[in-house]
């Protein structure tokens, strides 16, 4: 870190605070623990990086990092140096560079593939490393992003819930930090962070939702849509996360695997309120067949319970769904 | 209506068969009961008086209209003689034209004022006609608008149900047509709709929606976003109505009556989820106290839960929170 030639430290300025005071909450109280800071050089995880260096120690952890090289575009791996070299400067230790191969062809689109390249690595550097926790630099506006990304796509809670906080390894202490905090951090601390260029390339619905459509909606609505969203985000993802706590505590006593398939109970179903009918009927087909319904179909299958006079099974994606007495019986589709 | 020459009767158009099936769904099978149109003249609601003129019958039922004149335009009377004779004219009876006074002073703002004063208009009309239900024209572009104006508000499934299909008296047959099509039905019926100029006034910040937000969502997220919008508010609608079912359920036997206040039980409030625990509290707090907390108040308040350290009462709006024992006392702001 260029440091302040008056006293060798940089200034403490309200951007720094912010940031090194919503890693002091992530890092929680574990002692002796390595926690890894995921890495692009970009001006999020710069600043990350350098509060978690900052408080790391203080918190009785040792902090490294993980950059990982997609291969993606030139010089790639200059910069995947570069930022290991700040790494560095910063006082992490160990600092790892991990290329990783990205299926271009996959189904999941270039984007998707890269992401699940990126998360296997950091997964795997964990591991090899012991770390406990990998910080990922995922910022406020990220999560606004992230919300309206789901709004166009999507349905209900689970399609606007955002990122988590804290999901398995995981931990993402900037949700609550907007990104010109992480570039006035970086500003402040003479940090020179990497300006991605897929950051500005429109071919990216995230780039245009950043670029076109919160500006938008900022100027229309007033100030505040960011931030209102990712409050949206997160009280979503208590009430899926409530939903799902009463699904586990009940899936036991409502659910039999008869020939071929499963079946619930229609009279459970019955006596559950619509949000959660319709959310048991899902989980059992994601868990039974691994297909994914959508609201339409789930509202099919639940007319079985609801509205029976008789019909005859329906298809569903990847399954069929049929009354049997008192059981919907969903089969892995012929 | 101006019919065709030919046979005395409107072509059946993909536009008309939409909305008559709309407004059959939501007419089920009462008999001889009266139901009434909440009528502006403009082309959601003329549409939706046609289509219920058409269907009233042949479901048993008879059709009437209301057209609430607010008065808060020039000519605004003769636009409710117009759209009163055009319902006259569709076959609706009876048709009314009752005329209020909006307080435009209030702080509720004018269109508050406005909207408080049509429904209490709609609620006495249907009352005093011995109506059943009263018909509103609000469309799926409604209701994504509503959902947008909500989004940029608020926090979580409370702001972003959008508007019920069902609520009370009122029904909203329309909820899953879009405007181009009751747009696309006048024009096929050969109905002339009145344009309401505060239609297209971008002082409102629903017109602003519609305007500037909406079509920069379609064209950089592409198509179905309104759709999306609404299958959210129609999903964050029954996630809202389950808490509700389950706070009703449970509320009697964790909330007791303390001097001068009311009292949760602290346990009953930790074994609950959290999206549960903070409903609860907003539910105490808005039945006793009248008072709508915000996510920020219910979150301190509940930290006298699950952060319990000996802390001082806590000051929220109209109310204060204090631990005493194993209860959350809530009590009237002195």
């Amino acid at each position: 870190m260029p440091l302040d030639p008056e006293d060798r430290r940089p200034r403490l300025t309200p951007a720094i605070a912010d940031v090194r005071r919503a890693v002091r909450a992530a890092l929680g109280e574990a002692t002796d623990a390595l926690v890894l800071v995921a890495l692009s050089g970009g001006a999020d995880s710069l600043a990350l990086a350098a509060a978690t260096a900052f408080e790391a120690p203080r918190a009785g952890l040792r902090a490294g990092a993980v950059i990982v090289d997609h291969g993606l575009q030139e010089h790639s791996a200059e910069v995947a140096a570069r930022a290991a070299e700040q790494a560095r400067e910063l006082g992490l230790d160990p600092v790892t560079v991990v290329r990783v191969a990205v299926d271009t062809e996959s189904p999941a689109g270039p984007e998707g593939a890269a992401r699940a390249a990126r998360y296997e690595a950091l997964r795997r550097a964990a591991s090899d490393l012991h770390a406990s926790a990998v910080l990922l630099a995922h910022t406020l506006d990220d999560q606004a992003e992230t919300v309206l990304l789901g709004l166009a796509r999507g349905s209900g809670a689970g399609s606007l819930q955002g990122m988590a906080a804290e999901s398995g390894l995981y931990r993402r202490p900037l949700l609550g930090v907007r990104r010109s905090t992480t570039r006035a951090f970086c500003a402040d601390s003479r940090l020179e962070p990497w300006d991605d260029p897929h950051n500005v390339d429109p071919s990216y619905a995230r780039v245009r939702v950043r670029e076109r459509v919160l500006p938008v909606l900022e100027r229309e609505l007033g100030p505040g849509v960011a931030e209102a969203l990712a409050r949206t985000a997160e009280q979503l993802r208590e009430d899926s996360e409530a939903f799902q706590q009463m699904i586990d505590e009940t899936i036991e006593d409502i659910v039999e695997h008869v020939e071929a398939g499963i079946a619930i109970s229609v009279s459970a179903l019955a006596a559950n309120p619509p949000a959660l009918r319709g959310r048991i009927v899902r989980y059992v087909a994601q868990s039974e067949f691994g297909v994914a319904l959508e609201r339409v179909h789930v509202q099919a299958a639940l007319r079985l319970v609801t509205d029976w006079h008789g019909q005859q099974p329906i298809d569903l994606p990847g399954c069929t769904a049929a009354r049997e007495g008192g059981l919907l019986v969903l089969r892995a589709a012929g």
